[in-house]
């Protein structure tokens, strides 16, 4: 390992045969934490070309166990985000592409956040349970096409074992180590089309648009390299994605677009990634024919029925889909008057995250049980004018004092100007 | 420190508090092996400026105790060595200097290496011993201008932990780490005056002139920002220094320049090193009028002197100091016969260290016990005509079937050429 740190310390390209040592050897145990953080910041600064990113990418995704989705017929998507504030994008996505035929086998975590994960989000159906067998999953998928299951293999170790050094170390933001994280994780889970959404700005991970169109195309390229069929969607992340910061708040606005009563960056963002799907997966000839097949899911109301279907076959009561009145609600609801007139030049998502957060919303540790009917709905997005007085955003709480804890916290969120607002372009670039 | 990290790692500068909560909260444990061993990564590939160099050299300097030699009058003065194999410089230089006037008080450790440490050498005197009290240590300094003993303080405990995490992480060749180890212990070690001898070439830890350079300016500037009076001489290594390798076979080779017996670059580096020592304490206006003062002590025989007093003073027996065949003797001698004609155009250090090693004249793990009996002593040096048959050495030895395996090894360290060999100046520069 010594010898490694110096090759890649000159500058050097580590071989297939290196990376895989000090992979699985870190992963077991018998390289320590000091040799792969030394490493990993070797690499932050030194970088790594394809073929090392792509064998430390495959090394990683070998650390476990990997699943096989080999008993479900037809081609299987996923999607990845480089994470987002109020993103419910799995929600609407992944009923719609169901809808069109593709197959959604998603294993998903819970996480740690300002909201809870998809799993949290999908637990305001009551009764909805992600612990369900393979057998169950693999029969759902084959016959709705779609399901979701909480995560029981070990997959890719590796990773969080990297990762938690990495965190730790100030070696986070590197590219090479992001592709691989990422796309070990992604190769584990299966499936033969992924999309990735890039988030690029100031709330994100990558603040310029070339840096995320770095990262967008080093995960297709590894991802096309390990056989699978990819594309990248590069969206601006200037406010959160969407009105809704929540859970059950979240799964109300899902269903609205599933509805077609909300239009927007959402139905946007997944349009766009959904379009992708279709052409990689070959279910249309390009983005424009599969955008529109795509909003026929919305208006014929077969994505709203894959939900429901989904919801159903794993316990939940699917009546709530078509009357949201039956997810959680929270006792108290805020409106949040501006202070000033003006237009909306910007909103701070990672701070809208925060509000909640502390209204009960989202997780810190693994222990923290979440409130799945409080959070924010905004009223005003980038662009949009706004009067003294007039509602910025209402308030989902079930404390008085939270809420207008709350109120005060997501005023702060807001950056108003005299002058109207050209918003840039949500979708930046799509990368294929 | 992750804050630490993130800023090293993208370029910036750490301030004089950041340096130091680094070095001491490692020092002390609260900051952990891996992110000190990734800060070394990012400063050997980021840099550090001259003050943070400083800073952390100090830093180090005051995580354990430091000499005071308040007690000692006149000027102390300090050398140091960047390593190289047969280097008996101390043996020769500290009685040269000693009989100028200049005080020598040496705190010295054994270390591992193919050779003892100066320590080991000198106990090839029967009954010498370092073991003395700082009393004894610190009288005897006053007396006789010159005492050695062995490390009791605890000097800069944080380079010994720094040192063995950059040892298995890579991260050995950076210029501010080398500098910050160096200088912290000679810092330490209290001395008004220190000389550096930075080896340059194949078998040295600088490779390059312009390397070595740079290095002695950093080690330079470091010691007079702290107050110090330094100099730096950087001298080439394509060859072991002097003609003897091993422990009493050294000892040999020093008394032998000490009496005038022999020339060639290990006088020619003491004279070096002894003359800016002089110039720096204002004992001489130039390195000519040092230079001519110090062969003054060889030809009437005061640094001899000096040497047998401090061996007396010490528990040892001087009459060896007069009478070398006093001193450990191997029972083998074993000449060295060339296998083909040429010029020596390069003798390879680092493997005749392996030679000495081999027969049992250094220490691997800190348990070893030295044959200081044992070793090589070259007849050709590099430039040297070699007829066939002719002898490139002769080894000391205690077991004849390691005596012949040695041989071999010493045949194998010497690089011949058809046509004469122009010798690289020996004394590269002298940065003061």
């Amino acid at each position: 390992m010594t010898d490694l740190l110096a090759k890649k310390r000159d500058g050097g390209t580590l071989s297939t045969e290196e990376i895989d040592f000090m992979i699985q050897g870190y992963t077991r145990g018998t390289i320590p934490d000091y040799q792969m953080s030394a490493m990993c910041m070797a690499i932050l600064l030194r970088g790594m070309d394809e073929r090392e990113t792509l064998d430390m990418t495959m090394s990683m995704m070998h650390s476990g166990e990997t699943l096989d989705l080999s008993p479900i017929r037809g081609v299987k998507a996923d999607k990845h985000s480089t994470g987002g504030v109020g993103d419910k994008t799995s929600l609407v996505l992944c009923p719609m592409v169901a809808a069109t035929g593709l197959k959604i086998a998603k294993m998903s975590g819970r996480g740690l956040g300002h909201t809870g994960g998809t799993i949290d989000k999908l637990e305001s159906f009551p009764g909805f349970t992600t612990a369900i067998s393979e057998e169950t999953f693999f029969r759902s998928v084959n016959e709705i096409g779609i399901a979701i299951m909480g995560q029981t293999a070990d997959l890719v170790p590796a990773d969080k074992k990297i990762y938690a050094l990495r965190d730790v170390t100030g070696t986070v933001p590197s590219i090479p180590l992001i592709v691989s994280s990422i796309m070990s994780k992604k190769l584990a889970s299966g499936a033969d089309v992924i999309v990735l959404d890039v988030k690029c700005g100031d709330g994100a991970f990558m603040k310029t648009e070339a840096d995320a169109r770095r990262l967008a195309e080093g995960l297709t390229r590894v991802g096309r390299l390990a056989g699978r069929r990819c594309a990248a969607v590069i969206t601006d992340m200037d406010q959160p994605l969407g009105y809704a910061v929540g859970n059950a708040v979240e799964v109300r606005e899902a269903i609205a677009v599933l509805r077609g009563e909300e239009e927007g960056d959402l139905l946007e963002l997944c349009l766009t990634l959904g379009g992708c799907m279709m052409v990689e997966a070959g279910f249309a000839a390009g983005i424009g024919e599969a955008r529109e097949r795509l909003l026929e899911t919305i208006r014929d109301g077969s994505a709203l029925g894959k939900l429901a279907a989904m919801v159903e076959a794993q316990g939940g009561d699917a009546r709530a889909v078509y009357d949201p009145a039956l997810l959680p609600d929270a006792a108290i609801k805020l409106e949040v008057p501006a202070a000033e007139a003006g237009y909306v030049s910007h909103i701070r998502a990672e701070q809208v995250g925060l509000v909640s957060m502390h209204l009960g919303g989202g997780r810190a540790t693994k222990e923290d049980t979440i409130d799945l009917s409080v959070g924010v709905v905004l009223r005003k997005k980038v662009g949009d004018r706004v009067e003294i007085g007039e509602s910025l955003g209402t308030i989902h709480a079930s404390d008085p004092v939270k809420a207008e804890q709350a109120a005060e916290l997501l005023r702060g969120c807001y950056e108003l100007r005299p002058e109207p607002i050209e918003r840039p372009a949500f979708i930046k670039a799509i990368i294929r």
